[in-house]
């Protein structure tokens, strides 16, 4: 193996990692009222300074797993921003003391603006809070991350009630496949180094992982987004409905979950049906990457935004593909690795000023200028170039061992 | 005056007006449960059988008026549709039996597959049976929308707290542009020919233009889309977001009224402030086409779709500026329209299956190839080249009349 491409590979997003995380520490703490500033133009420019909830989660969350992972991270304006985001969720996040909900998105001061009707502010709560608890030891932010979890998991599978969507005779109940992944997500999360938690979460795990395979769909054919409770194809657009980078991001989760099990069958399944398809369906051919949404039937998606490249899409496959080769050592995986980096690091970096473009038109142009918005903040690009460079450290180490 | 160009505008268009209605009544038409189909592909393929309330209202009353406005639609086969797409909304669209809240989506067979927490379905049902009244002289379809339109007004004026939205501190109540311009286009559908009306809904009337002014805003510079309910900007995204060709829209409502009341003022508001000015700010110099998004300072906006060209604030574009011609003969205002017509016409019409495409990328190319879709249905096209049609026959009459 020659591993001078890997050194490549490992040189340039370490450096990326490092402008991207020197981009947010620049420009989106709010020393004033603690969380972060999200809507940041190119520059860093706060063009609002609304607190959009899961990226105040995500922010706490991912500063903290790098002050906890890496050594050069491991610096005190990270923890000490980190903390004073998660004060700032303690005292804001949830809409009224009677209740675990949480707003969606906050004025700078901490008020509830809006509230959306599903979990995810939660989720991303439960992470800013146990990735806080590992890095300060104090146990309060533990107890808060479980005791949202178990809100979480009783609203997903006991009653849904308490989030406040009103059934609708023709809108029978779906399995939303970013439902079981995210509490795979927040498993994986709060079982670390937890043999308490690891057997609290066991049998929901496995509920997580059978959930997220109902979605191979037609014969192991086509990943769809959204299929009935009992695993079936639904009508009509909703049930044709594909987001490739989501399921290739479903595709490094499960094969988290196929190492740690010891599990070779879900191993194949990660790697061919959630990464390997939704790639060769997903990726464009003419202008090259990969396609926001697509219909299963080829039908035109009606979100207006389907044939955009999105940024996270693209970041999530490079971590699927590089730890599918690490784990495998295919080199199929590494070409489709080096593709979408390749498309990645030519078409979202910003050589200027750091942080990656989020949205680009489907010939691969800037469509939007600014670095974070109301659903990108400081988590995709640094999650990505963070797990990539500790892929790339281990391959390395392994081929230089050889 | 040459009226040669403006025979030829009305000879384009009231042909594409008949390649327009041929294909809904082609495609459309759901003959075994009522109502119409909307996710039309571009050839008419059905691809998905759900029914958007809107888009159902919308229909009816588009049927309706050409079947009593232009003698080449009075034709047993639109009346018979509009009637049994009436039918299907009084069978299905409300919630509940004791509640006048109407779902946004319906299955094919009728049930309620999604609310809005706003006024709109209700508004567009209350255009539906109006219009079904005026053409049927049913007196139930009348009583439907008066009803209708009462709770509307209740919802919007006295209290809110009936559409289901829950208020939160850091959103107070504000001032968004559809609200005013839906009623005062309500009042216009209720009162034409109808002095019992037109004194029912008089205050209503100057509300709606007093509240829509209010949008206009930093010394008659800019229009935006929200503003306060004391008539101010507000901070942020929010404050900042217009939508150029729902200015546009409002400019010719505004107008309408302007001519109705014979109040110069207003006149010269509609045409400078609210057609004029988006038209300069929202045009793209360099690709042509009215831009779906823009902030008033000039960042990026963060809606995905926002530098996109679509199908309706070209259509609005096209009925103001000709309007507005009709009105005063300004020359500069038939560039406009000319501008405008041209761009539509060498872009969004499609030869080969009729209707129009309704979603360009910035460069003018199609980006969504289907017909009709959630929030596209047999509307904004056909009502478009109905009201220039009208106004280009009254424009060749008064010309020839010279």
């Amino acid at each position: 193996m020659d591993t001078k491409e890997l050194e490549h590979f490992r040189r340039v997003i370490q450096n990326e990692l490092d402008r991207a995380v020197d981009f947010w520490l620049k420009y989106s703490h709010d020393d004033q009222y603690g969380g972060f500033f999200t809507c940041l133009g190119r520059d860093g420019t706060v063009f609002d300074d609304l607190k959009y909830v899961w990226l105040q989660g995500r922010q706490v969350w991912m500063y903290c797993r790098l002050y906890r992972k890496l050594t050069r991270f491991h610096r005190p304006e990270l923890l000490e921003a980190a903390k004073k985001g998660g004060e700032f969720l303690l005292q804001n996040a949830k809409v009224s003391p009677s209740s675990k909900k949480c707003a969606f998105v906050l004025t700078r001061n901490g008020q509830a603006v809006k509230v959306q009707r599903t979990i995810f502010s939660e989720c991303f709560y439960t992470m800013a809070m146990d990735e806080l608890w590992r890095v300060t030891g104090d146990p309060q932010y533990q107890k808060e991350a479980v005791e949202m979890m178990d809100q979480i998991i009783y609203w997903v599978r006991e009653d849904a009630s308490g989030l406040g969507r009103p059934e609708m005779p023709g809108a029978p109940p779906v399995n939303t496949m970013a439902v079981p992944m995210m509490l795979l997500c927040l498993v994986e999360q709060l079982q670390e180094g937890n043999s308490e938690m690891a057997a609290k979460y066991a049998e929901l795990e496995e509920w997580c992982v059978a959930q997220t395979l109902q979605h191979l769909q037609r014969d192991g054919k086509v990943v769809l987004e959204t299929v009935s409770v009992d695993g079936k194809e639904l009508p009509g657009c909703q049930g044709r409905h594909q987001n490739p980078g989501h399921a290739i991001e479903a595709g490094w989760f499960l094969l988290q979950q196929a190492i740690r099990k010891q599990n070779p069958e879900l191993k194949k399944t990660a790697i061919e049906k959630f990464m390997l398809l939704p790639f060769k369906s997903g990726w464009d051919e003419k202008n090259g990457g990969l396609f926001y949404f697509l219909d299963a039937d080829g039908h035109c998606p009606t979100q207006l935004e389907w044939n955009m490249k999105l940024w996270w899409p693209h970041s999530e496959a490079l971590i699927a593909f590089l730890m599918a080769y690490h784990e495998t050592k295919d080199p199929k995986l590494l070409d489709h690795f080096r593709t979408t980096f390749d498309y990645t690091f030519s078409h979202f970096t910003d050589a200027e000023h750091g942080e990656w473009y989020g949205y680009l038109n489907q010939q691969g142009e800037v469509a939007l200028t600014f670095k974070g918005g109301p659903f990108k903040g400081c988590f995709h690009v640094p999650r990505c170039l963070y797990m990539c460079e500790k892929l790339l450290d281990s391959l390395l180490e392994e081929f230089q061992g050889c």
